[in-house]
């Protein structure tokens, strides 16, 4: 039983240190592992270590960059610290830290924005070159070495598996009755010898409820107490409201159809406010017995479970606001039954979102006429946060949903444009877009088709005209009907708005 | 055994009618599920029965449209010969056919580019419409109603399944040495009922020798005699062996740093000279035992399995010259051991491409500095045959290479853009980018370092500069360094080529 250390295993004790000490391990050049998804279980004390180290290496005239992995976001303890010390080099492969972005769009920091389900692969492969170390925060460690994961997963059993040396943060104020929780699958392999993996429903267990680290590989131990860092929840506005009451009125139309099962599909959802607004609409609408398959446990899932709307969520992480944390602290034993935490690499498998048929629900920075959506680059140069999972999801799973409000910065910007700026989901894989002005199912549809209904459906009304306007002279150009665009106008919109702070027409 | 009919079947004999007869099956506004995979096992008779059927209604002042599906692309009988009498209303999911591409392109037919693995999902759950009629070409049917099926699969056990009626071509001219060369998969289902597909090598059989079709839905037999129709391969050119050389030069370096085993991984391979002129190098590579897990068996596969390079190729259809549709046949006892034919939805699924860990080459039209690519748009407007299954076997293989020429239109275009005009395979999905010029390995590489190697390594001579100064310019206009462009200028090379002829700056 755990009391006033969570290290009980006799020999990994030898090997407790302080942070500043554990630092020592990590040296200018390193590739670093580190834990940590959209905002839960990233250690607490490493990075914060390391900034001093880096300040001492630069009082000695010497740098201290490194290259920075992770499962997702991480929290300015972590993303927001070593940026600002300017101690990344390379980072990957999603972030969503203010100061991480700035100097990714100011050319001071590379960054790789990876399909999440694959960057294990990648690592495993020795594509991205090697990994030097892990730093790892875990909820305890049993007598007899057995390791007791966090609040998230990510790429933990990849990045120890990899790194020459584990650095563990054993933080005591992830709640013990984690454990339990997670199903670390040991059953992947690099191709030849991969095997199906053999998880039919969302509820599926299929691994090991702790994190398996050869002792001889974990160099320190950093005991730390320090809560994982998320913001409250805004409650959703009208405009969130009106996409998830547009989203939900689409449910109702499809199950109605019998293309889709009453119980719906193993629901993917993205984080924010909107997805919470559909969350939470569902859990009004008299829907029982849904699962989730998904990246992220977020507070409207856990309403979902704990109304029965929602009877299991998988996913690699929690990523809950502060009273949402209270909640599952409280009333853990009850959410522990239902709940499953996984490795990244299988909570966003394409094998298993395809074989479970993902309702794959996310956000968009904007989409154009004929369905290309651009989910990361803000005036196709500067990088938001990332594509995370939603590329997983969306070409593999069975219905993909992107969703946003028509229009950003006081109606200067319309979501629904001539030509995406930047492409992170193609025509081919955009099935529905959804603004609170309505909603346009593209499946079936070809691409001049597709233009009508996103004009009509979904772009605000003081842009219609003009999208309407660029499509009738795109078509009347005789350059070529499949896709009709005016190539000199195509990014206009964008060019527009650079200078004059409207992508209005004077 | 079969000797003057292939209809041994009496119930179904009683069902042998002429094409005209079994046209009148197929009525205006029909959708209709056409065999068909690359210019293999398509329907040779209906389609000019359909058009003189469109002709006579037309005589009658009325009209003869149809929604065609098939499974990829077929031939002039087909495609052609429907499209010249203006018959097929819209057309998916891939067509390569000249009139057919005219007709996209004018805007007189609506055309719907999909993943080859999503169609039957589409299909099955209804987002497309219904299904009325499929008309499929088979080889032969036994006494006791087992189906043969011919040199494609493509989605036949889709629209079987889907269609309210099924004609059938029971075609003399394919061989009947075909038989127990298919592998059906009954085992397919929508979710939430999918299990795992139990397929853990490209020689794995899962399924059934035959077509299984309800007798009940069979409302027509036609019998043919006429050979699949594909045109034979130009030897490889000067490019196209550089480009091979290129590659063959890649897997050996990766090869060596254990990054693909000896024997490498399944082999996706695209249709065309280039991907043929790769077959060949491998071929006098001293590979052995290598395997295929593709779309389409072509020439130098069935070199490399007569040489023993290759030990087994999966496939959905065989797309053979003449000269090789003579070998295959002459030695088709040696050849049925060694090759499978499956349906599309599983050679493309995504569960196995990345169990298997598929080295997807595929052909593109342009890509540009930052790895996107473009496969399917001539100038961003004008549809060229479709996006296939490269989609399917991109995201979710082990390697996503893409090859093409520097250059097309003798020099006048860049393969290589600043900005491409439609986007197919996002940054995310590309690997490697491969000309005659060098080979672009993107892994690990953010947006501004790939610059440099698509630049360095793949442009044509006459371009770099031009790429370059665009690139720099770029970097220094301060609108942000994750991906830095100019949208004033990113797609003024097309613009210039369709006002000057030439990519090149005057």
């Amino acid at each position: 039983m755990f009391s006033h250390s969570r290290v009980l295993c006799p020999d990994l004790q030898q090997k407790i240190m302080t942070a500043d000490q554990a630092a020592d391990f990590i040296h200018d050049g390193d590739t670093v592992g580190m834990s940590g998804f959209t905002g839960a279980g990233y250690p607490k004390a490493l990075p914060a270590a390391l900034v001093n180290k880096a300040q001492m290496e630069r009082d000695l005239r010497k740098t201290f960059k490194i290259n920075l992995w992770t499962g997702a976001s991480t929290a300015p303890e972590l993303d927001g610290v070593m940026a600002d010390a300017h101690e990344i080099n390379l980072r990957l492969p999603y972030q969503s830290d203010p100061i991480c972005r700035e100097q990714i769009n100011s050319g001071q920091m590379h960054y790789i924005d990876l399909h999440l389900s694959e960057v294990s692969q990648y690592a495993w492969s020795g594509f991205l070159g090697e990994l030097n170390v892990a730093v790892i925060e875990v909820a305890g460690i049993h007598e007899d070495g057995r390791i007791i994961p966090s609040s998230s997963v990510g790429n933990n059993k990849t990045w120890v598996e990899q790194a020459d040396k584990v650095i563990l943060e054993v933080n005591s104020q992830q709640s013990l009755k984690l454990e339990g929780m997670h199903d670390i699958y040991y059953g992947t392999a690099l191709p030849p010898h991969r095997k199906p993996i053999l998880l039919n429903e969302p509820a599926d267990r299929i691994g090991s409820q702790y994190l398996e680290i050869p002792k001889e590989k974990i160099v320190a131990i950093v005991e730390t107490s320090a809560p994982d860092r998320n913001s409250p929840f805004s409650s959703p506005d009208a405009v969130s409201e009106q996409i998830a009451a547009n989203i939900l009125e689409f449910f109702e139309h499809e199950i109605k159809r019998g293309r889709l099962p009453a119980n719906l599909l193993p629901l993917q959802s993205g984080v924010g406010n909107i997805p919470n607004a559909v969350l939470s609409g569902l859990d009004r609408g008299g829907y029982k017995n849904l699962t989730a398959f998904t990246e992220v446990i977020q507070d409207g899932m856990l309403q979902m479970l704990k109304s029965g709307t929602l009877s299991v969520a998988s996913a690699t992480a929690f990523s809950l606001s502060p009273d949402a944390l209270k909640e599952l602290n409280e009333n853990i034993d009850f959410y522990r039954e239902k709940i499953i935490l996984r490795q990244q690499d299988i909570s966003n498998n394409p094998e298993i979102a395809r074989r479970l048929g993902i309702i794959a629900m996310n956000g968009l920075i904007e989409a154009d006429i004929y369905g290309n959506v651009n989910s990361t680059h803000i005036m196709g140069t500067r990088m938001m946060n990332g594509i995370g999972g939603s590329g997983d999801f969306a070409r593999n799973g069975y219905l993909s949903i992107f969703m946003t409000p028509s229009t950003a910065k006081n109606g200067a910007i319309s979501a629904i444009v001539p030509m995406v700026s930047h492409v992170d989901h193609t025509e081919h894989d955009v099935k529905v877009i959804v603004t609170e002005q309505g909603l346009a199912d593209l499946r079936g549809l070809s691409p001049r088709q597709r233009a009508k209904v996103v004009i009509n459906n979904c772009a605000h009304p003081d842009f219609k005209e003009q999208l309407l306007d660029y499509h009738e002279r795109a078509c009347a150009s005789g350059r070529g009907m499949h896709t009709p665009h005016l190539l000199s106008e195509a990014l206009s919109w964008h060019e527009r708005y650079e200078q004059t702070g409207s992508m209005r027409l004077a």
